[in-house]
């Protein structure tokens, strides 16, 4: 007898996934029978009009075919093919042979080199080791590393934001963990307290669970929302005092969009505060930012304070799937040594990617000043990230996943309802990007106006 | 606190994955250290010099900077150029979008049209629909979806060959599942019956396991055998009387070196038995073949007879992780579908294919020959994959992998020692692959003789 549904195991059945979930696949039905959808519900820059960058491409080109500089002469940046020369040269076989695990060792010393020249400064030197960093396709690899390392068993827990990235939930579903949410203050642009912090690691203790890590994602998914210095300082003290390690999601880190907000990276606050007992992982993706390069799955992982045995069953663990693509650890390598001043690539690049976050920080305050316009939904600022994650009121007894999917059946626009991410109870949310054109962005927020002031 | 070794949970302490195991860690770092190495350790062809097919790399060049035909005029032949302009527009966004879950609509149909062609025939019509296609990063990430599926509980048993691929183990091992191992017969060309699969499922049951599912490796690996139609059907007729799943890895099935030998599919047995009843999972590679394009990291898993809810799990599972890398996908697209003949690039295409084939066989017969001229070697003809796996007399009390660490100190050759894979009791073997260019060959058996004759 074929395999059916009771022979599946229950973390499997368990394990949610919102921003591909049921709406998703309702939206490319209706696509298919010919309705136009405006997909909001996922982080994909590139499939909403984002140009890919010249630089990146160009270097990809001249990697996959040897031979095409010298033949296409006076067609690449003469910088471009310096740096896919070097490419071919340190991998030693091109884009098609398997790497070491971790990655390309050229790469793993660019991010190692890129980590110290971010996080130094004012008198802080930070040190970044490449044994340390694992390249990996796109950071959801690298969190579904980290959390297969940390849940051991069915008691231990993982404390994550309310609301947070599905990406979480599912996972630490799926390794058969236990979520331990704590909230963020929406009222306060979704900050995070040490007082919320407390409350649900006693709340989980009470129920029998074992804390063993806090996940942090800054800028915030969904909300956008940037951690000051201050705040991470106080992350690293609660996770020492506690026992827990950080997992630090920094996919966003060029993506702030209020000139008092910085990136401050763990590792940075780490540093300064002489931290050498909380085990962090930290991670960086090439699909956000300004690059958006989704498709390339590329990415790195890169931990800190952590036993060399435990490190080596991280590198087996990551051997059993060989590696990372080479594309994407080649644009990950692109990310952090981007062209310098003077180079021939320089203007374009800066060009390019000043136009692409002009453009983002623009969506995102027409985005929120749309959509607080619309009675009944209440939108903090969009200081940070990519997405909206607006608070609406429902009528009597309905719920925001019918919300959503009936906007997407009415309009054609295609959230993910609040519940996917977690929210407090009694409020209801959804998640949108901030992704689409601007005149898109206006149709979108018309859409929405016109379904909440009709919808029962 | 730090975390530690101790928080670490059973099943990851206990996975291991012999082929980048603490030889290879060794290997490594005597390479650092000036010594020249033969890395015969994995199937990694384009490490060992094998050049990538042109038409393959002139259209990924294509496809990663989309501007690039029109620049370059007369340098790439005209049929890359229009496959690059189909490749996208059909993806609709280039390589640096997230695609489905499931992978690029238009890939999977070229992968379904390529299983119907390639198994069609004699009166027999195999169809095959894109819906229950999954590109994947290589075709373990495939295999780990499909073992996630299956293994529910801890009692959980997955059938696999004596020797096997460690992928399969170091999986079953993560997932918290139990190897069945069923034993192959090295004296008749490591063969499949009936008898060792029926005595390994009754010796499973009476442990308690509850067998789920049966792998098979055709061509296999590490053993080379290559499967008869007759051994195909046995195996889905003890798959429907158990009730078991099959996890057929396909990834070989170019690599058949003898001319009384052929590719036999699971979904054409399946078919010519009209079998609905047997779940069929099968694999195949971008990483093997000729194509050999391990870091590209292409793949997919065809799925057979399974309902759609359970299929429904699989997309969820996948979508966790947005979507394999799209280059990976490309690079799938063109393995399945070919230039044909009269098209610009199909002389080269021929001619470089039917290089690398030829080499391959050249290397499969020399390594054999030249394994079986060494006293204490006995290796079984290379008939397919990519590997020999000799069994080696060893002296008293000594274990093949002492015997591989040792050899790679004096001799510099990186094999995997035989208890990677599994074997017989009271036998001892080691892996090597063929790739290794002719006089490199030459090299690593005159070496491996050497060391044999005086290794105490």
């Amino acid at each position: 007898m074929a395999l059916t549904i009771s022979d599946i195991g229950q973390s499997v059945l368990d394990t949610h996934y919102a921003v591909r979930g049921p709406i998703v696949a309702r939206a490319q039905e209706l696509e298919k029978a010919g309705k136009k959808i405006f997909y909001c519900n996922i982080g994909n820059p590139q499939a909403l009009g984002q140009k890919p960058l010249s630089y990146i491409r160009q270097i990809l080109a001249l990697a996959e075919w040897p031979g095409l500089a010298g033949k296409a002469k006076g067609i690449f940046p003469s910088d471009t093919i310096a740096v896919a020369e070097m490419i071919l040269k340190e991998s030693k076989f091109g884009l098609g042979a398997y790497s070491d695990s971790k990655g390309l060792p050229f790469v793993r010393k660019a991010v190692a080199e890129f980590i110290q020249k971010r996080d130094s400064g004012d008198g802080v030197t930070v040190s970044s080791n490449p044994d340390n960093i694992y390249l990996t396709d796109g950071a959801s690899k690298g969190v579904q590393t980290a959390l297969r390392m940390l849940i051991a068993s069915a008691n231990d827990g993982i404390m994550i934001p309310v609301p947070q990235y599905p990406l979480y939930s599912a996972t630490i579903t799926l390794y058969g963990g236990r979520q331990i949410g704590y909230f963020l203050d929406e009222g306060s642009l979704w900050c995070l307290s040490e007082k919320m912090l407390e409350e649900a690691f006693i709340s989980a203790r009470a129920k029998g669970l074992r804390p063993k890590a806090i996940c942090i994602i800054n800028p915030g998914n969904p909300t956008g929302s940037v951690l000051t210095r201050d705040n991470i300082a106080m992350v690293i003290r609660f996770a020492k005092e506690h026992g827990l390690s950080i997992l630090a999601d920094e996919v966003y880190q060029e993506n702030i969009y209020r000139p008092q907000d910085r990136f401050v990276s763990f590792a940075r606050v780490m540093t300064e505060l002489g931290e050498k007992d909380v085990s962090l992982f930290s991670f960086h993706s090439c699909s956000k930012g300004f690059l958006g390069e989704c498709g390339q799955r590329g990415g790195y992982m890169e931990i800190r304070n952590l036993p060399a045995d435990v490190l080596m069953q991280i590198t087996k663990l990551q051997s059993v799937s060989l590696c990372s693509n080479l594309a994407g650890q080649i644009v990950t390598y692109l990310m952090v040594k981007p062209p310098l001043p003077g180079e021939p690539s320089y203007e374009t690049y800066v060009s390019e990617r000043d136009g692409i976050l002009g453009e983002l920080k623009l969506r995102a305050k027409l985005l929120a000043e749309g959509l607080n316009r619309i009675p009944g939904i209440s939108c903090q600022p969009i200081t940070g990230a990519m997405y909206a994650f607006p608070s609406i009121t429902l009528p009597e007894g309905r719920t925001d996943e019918e919300y959503c999917m009936d906007l997407l059946e009415d309009e054609g626009v295609c959230l993910v309802s609040g519940s996917g991410f977690g929210q407090q109870k009694g409020t209801a949310h959804f998640r949108t990007t901030i992704l689409p054109p601007t005149d898109q962005i206006e149709e979108v927020v018309r859409r929405i106006a016109r379904f909440q002031a009709t919808w029962k």
